[in-house]
């Protein structure tokens, strides 16, 4: 059954992009236009935000004779220089749950491409949410191939958002902390994590958000690993920290359950173990490479000494 | 003379912020209008988006009896619990270059008011150009303590944003590259640095604009610390990376000039000796700490061995 396979099941989703993103021609319109023109461009095609794909790769077409470069965004150059673009078109809701079509990508096309998707889909849906100024409440439209909007009244300009997120495990005495939202499947638990709020580093809102969350003091963060998340347009920015004490005081409009999880349980949990403590998010996620890089850090168990 | 004597003067600015941001506070009305209506609150006070102070510390003011809860943002909680707000009133442009004012706040407070002022700064300036639904165009109004803005026609909600920016080195036996802008002062130079785009990981936007800036390829990239920059809402990312070779091919509409320099060049130029081959910037700035790790962490020039 297509999509149930993967090639590279442990691949972290929508990294590894391979394109030029090609900066030096965004700013020119004249060049804009001619890779535009150009016979060897070629548009990605999506469903709404959805991916579309043929023969295990995603659909791109010939750029029509009817299409206006004005409603597209140049994503970038391929390696042999053929440019790849976007429509601006999509009616786009605030949603930010993926659709189980945008899920399934990482199984059905190459790694580069599943990223080359992430990035059309958070660019697409950051224009479908600003076709007005939020300085004057005026029309903007695309500038720099797709890569910012200007409003035609006040002259502002305005970029594609990227969100950092930071997602975290606390470490105390050999266990990890896992915790999971009320809204999740039965079972489902993950690394806890939250947006980084303005004023603060990473270190100081991976302190907050266990603090907040779990009412776990930590010291000693560690950066591990990133990831871009198209839902619409995180970057995930994966830490472990060191917990003061293992007492939980859990904010529960937030979080329904935590617990503190030994290496057995995390590596049974990667394993897909039926008698796993817990279901962990899958490979496309950072989570599951944080739970992975923390079990692989682990010495093994020391046999009894006594 | 104020402002040129710091009592920590190789302090990053804006970090170690000590409020408690009160996540449980803003979701509640009641609470925040509590928090408001408290005799302890206070109000930090800003001009423009300038900081204020008054003996070695930021001016906060009591709450006045005509102000509105509406108008305000909750910054959090000090130790003692008081709540400290800030008025959402600044006429904000778009500038994004600090002010000579904003720039000298770091040696006239302590550390944790400096960030306390960045992140006021940050989010008042975002307020600012955000009266406006750029989903719909129609007026937003602040909800949730000041920590979000919603629309009140397609009901539309905003969050303040963190733009992250990746700043780092790229090292190449010994050496490390350091180049300007043509509109810095005359002999400053600095790390490379460049804003994360949708669909990149941390270290793929390092790669990348080493790349776009300098023409020089990087491997083995690693992250070494992070710092809010509130011009107006900057997370930077301090990386190091590893030069696949020294040729360099600047992008000349961006970097002027740039170069490898070794360990001595940036030791004088971070003790701002008058031969140092660099200015550098201020401690206030993550580049300075980013110079200085790397500094500390080559060893002594070995002596001649032959
Ligand atoms: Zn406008
Ligand atoms: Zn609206």
């Amino acid at each position: 059954m297509p999509g149930l396979e993967n090639s590279a099941p442990e691949q972290l989703g929508f990294v590894g992009g391979r394109l030029d993103r090609a900066d030096h021609i965004r700013v020119k319109p004249e060049l804009v236009a001619q890779a535009f023109a150009s016979p060897d461009a070629r548009c990605l095609v999506l469903d709404g935000l959805d991916p579309v794909t043929l023969d295990g790769h995603l659909l791109m077409e010939p750029i029509g004779p009817e299409a206006q470069v004005g409603d597209h965004l140049l994503l970038g150059l391929e390696a042999g220089k053929r440019p790849i673009f976007v429509r601006l078109a999509a009616e786009v809701g605030s949603n930010f749950v993926p659709s189980p079509r945008s899920r399934s990508i990482v199984a059905e096309v190459p790694a580069d491409e599943v990223a080359l998707y992430g990035a059309a889909r958070s660019l697409v849906h950051w224009h479908g949410r600003h076709p007005y100024c939020s300085v004057c409440g005026a029309g903007t439209r695309p500038e720099k191939a797709g890569w910012a909007r200007r409003c035609g009244t006040c002259d502002a300009e305005h970029f594609p958002r990227v969100d950092p997120v930071v997602i975290m495990l606390a470490e105390h005495r050999g266990r990890v902390l896992v915790g999971r939202q009320h809204s999740w499947p039965q079972g489902f638990y993950s690394a806890l994590a939250g947006f980084i709020e303005p004023g603060e580093t990473i270190e100081e809102a991976v302190a907050r958000e266990i603090k907040e969350e779990a009412g776990v003091s930590v010291h000693s963060i560690r950066y591990v690993t990133s990831q871009p998340w198209p839902f619409p347009s995180s970057l995930m920015i994966a830490c472990i920290a060191q917990a003061d004490d293992d007492a939980l005081a859990l904010d529960e409009t937030e979080i329904e359950h935590a617990f503190w999880c030994n290496v057995d349980g995390v590596r049974a949990a990667l394993a897909k173990d039926i008698n796993a403590p817990f279901i962990c998010p899958q490979p496309m996620a950072v989570a599951w490479h944080l739970l992975k890089y923390w079990v692989d850090a682990q010495v093994a168990p020391s046999e009894p000494s006594a």
